[in-house]
């Protein structure tokens, strides 16, 4: 008996790493003798990196570059294993969980960092890139990452203009002459889930802006400022990022990806499945086991669980999602061979009780399931 | 497909024939073409006049009968669908459930009309029953059921005491010249669970009475009257009750079976299970679905889901158990043919919440667990 335990992080919880020890925990308790293989899950969010480096055994790089509000940070970028290949999680330099809570501000926070992060890989040889967009702090559309890597941004004295989404609107010029060159012979593979456009009601501002510190009357000024830079963008560029799908990710880095580098956009749980060996990880399992904090309707447009249940299902395998919480009308799962959905709780009990005693309800769900699976055909 | 189901009621939500039916809907969704065969438990307890009428296609009967305070009430006593033997519960004419909280007060509640209903029993022919001493408001040592079966019970001056726990200190003979003979002609099943002795602080008044609303002092009183009735009962009869197993349920009353009545007793859902004919029902069947409000490490001791998973295991058949809420250390109920242990909640919630959709909530997770069993070994 093979089981494959690929869960997502339990947000506000439990990491993917500590989830899927958990699980482990139950299958062994329920058949001693199971080979259990451990792929923690991401979704191109936090967490990204850890999972990419632990499933191919590579490695991690540390690097001071500049946080979000310009103090000085230390980030990583993920080296995979095949030695070739690296990963930089936008959250690593320009985070929202580097900041405390009163520090939100996207009028001031930059990408300028993960420009760094990304010219620190280039310097060290890399240019094969997979860039990770989740948890950003930041609604500069790119513009520190851009400045980083030698792109000036001249307000109307030519002078450069400073960090934050607050300045994107005193953007006169692009001058491109001293933008790292090393960018054109990389390729950058962009996970991420965000479809979101650059501006407008559905836009980074807008949408995102909130969670990252933005008063209403920020949103506004955030949403004009990009749009202006989008203007300027595309008569520098001639690429017109405005309502492009996934430009509004993390804080409109996206729409920078796309108008700048050679860059792809996959979903992120894809990048993760794919970069992580997956399809080969689950040969000759019986019984995939993955899950996240929350599971609804929702979880079959993209999410992580429905991604490892539809690379288990190609190879006729059954997935089981493990939530803390499961909605109603989760039967658009079905199609893609999940064979049972299961809130970890299990009592009456609060939200907060539930975080915390997490790992315990995953490993005994896990073993309660795992005989309920294990003992079809079996004599008890 | 066949599967047996076979919940006890969810205490404070659920019927056990209301939870049959939720988890009938979800073995049908997850599996429509299954069989199923719904044999809601119970444990002697209120419930299982219904259980084992409905279970062998039997019939109830109603007679008014003096209530717990005197008052009239509407009592039935079942018919199994043999013809010859009948169930009588306690709490149909002694009940707890008759009473509004404020009324509660074992120093005058009476077993009278339970009394009265055997008679009735045994005016419409009927010499075998089954006794559900489960529910009872009373502690009056089954004083008042003897009183309807004709025993006449005499204070000081020849007078017959008055009804109630705190009458018994008055009995100071016991005449069973008028005791009904057709009781010695008959033969009397007690379904308890009860094994408390009839006095002392493991008895009837120490550990029941303050739920039928005894007061600290009322709890003396009563085991010092029920210690004095034993006395005279053993003065009258040679059997000594004081600290029989089981002569402390339903306040009591178990004493005066043993002393007076051509009794047996069985643990009600070996009661019920044998005259539901559970074994025949078993036949064929892969999967047994049981249940109660709360499951715990304690559940292996002759609680109903283990009645049932016993039976199922004899037969070779694996048993689920769902409850509202799973305790730990489950791993006792393994033995048993137990392949799951799951509690029916699917997020964080209240008791409230948890008591209030139930049956959703059963449903829901039956088609889980239904699907995650019928998967094994099938292609997904």
């Amino acid at each position: 008996m093979k089981v494959v335990i690929a869960p997502d992080s339990f947000k506000g919880s439990v990491t993917a790493m500590e989830a899927a020890y958990a699980i482990e925990k139950g299958v062994k308790a329920a058949l001693p003798s199971a080979e259990t293989v451990i792929v923690p899950m991401a979704d191109g969010g936090e967490g990204t990196v850890e999972t990419l480096v632990s499933a191919t055994s590579g490695h991690q790089v540390s690097k001071v570059v500049t946080g979000p509000l310009g103090r000085k940070v230390e980030a990583i970028y993920g080296v995979l294993g095949d030695g070739v290949t690296c990963v930089v999680e936008v959250a690593s330099a320009s985070g929202i969980n580097l900041l405390t809570k009163d520090e939100l501000n996207p009028m001031q926070t930059t990408t300028f960092g993960t420009g760094e992060l990304i010219k620190h890989a280039l310097d060290d040889g890399y240019r094969k890139f997979i860039l990770a967009l989740g948890g950003s702090a930041t609604n500069d559309g790119g513009a520190g990452m851009l400045q980083a890597l030698g792109v000036s941004l001249k307000d109307k004295e030519g002078n450069e203009v400073g960090f934050g989404g607050g300045e994107l609107g005193n953007i006169r010029n692009i001058d491109m002459t001293h933008f790292d060159q090393r960018v054109e012979e990389s390729t950058f593979l962009i996970a991420s889930d965000v479809e979101n456009p650059l501006i407008g009601k559905n836009g980074a501002s807008y949408v995102f802006g909130p969670q990252k510190g933005a008063t209403p009357e920020m949103v506004e000024e955030l949403d004009s400022n990009l749009q202006h830079f989008a203007n300027v963008i595309e008569e520098t560029t001639g690429i017109h990022i405005h309502d492009a799908a996934g430009a509004g990710a993390a804080g409109g880095i996206g729409g920078a990806f796309q108008a700048f580098f050679p860059a792809v956009r996959k979903r992120g749980v894809e990048v993760v499945l794919e970069y992580s060996g997956f399809n080969e990880i689950l040969d000759g399992a019986d019984l995939v086991i993955t899950g996240e904090g929350q599971v609804d309707s929702q979880t079959a447009f993209g999410k992580t669980p429905m991604g490892v249940a539809e690379a288990a299902r190609k190879n006729n395998i059954p997935t089981i999602i493990l939530a803390g919480s499961v909605g109603d009308n989760i039967q658009n799962l079905y199609p893609y061979g999940v064979i049972g959905v299961y809130s970890i709780i299990n009592r009456p009990m609060t939200l907060e009780t539930a975080i915390k005693e997490a790992s315990k309800l995953l490993e005994q769900k896990t073993e309660q399931i795992c005989r309920t699976f294990f003992a079809r055909g079996n004599k008890v």
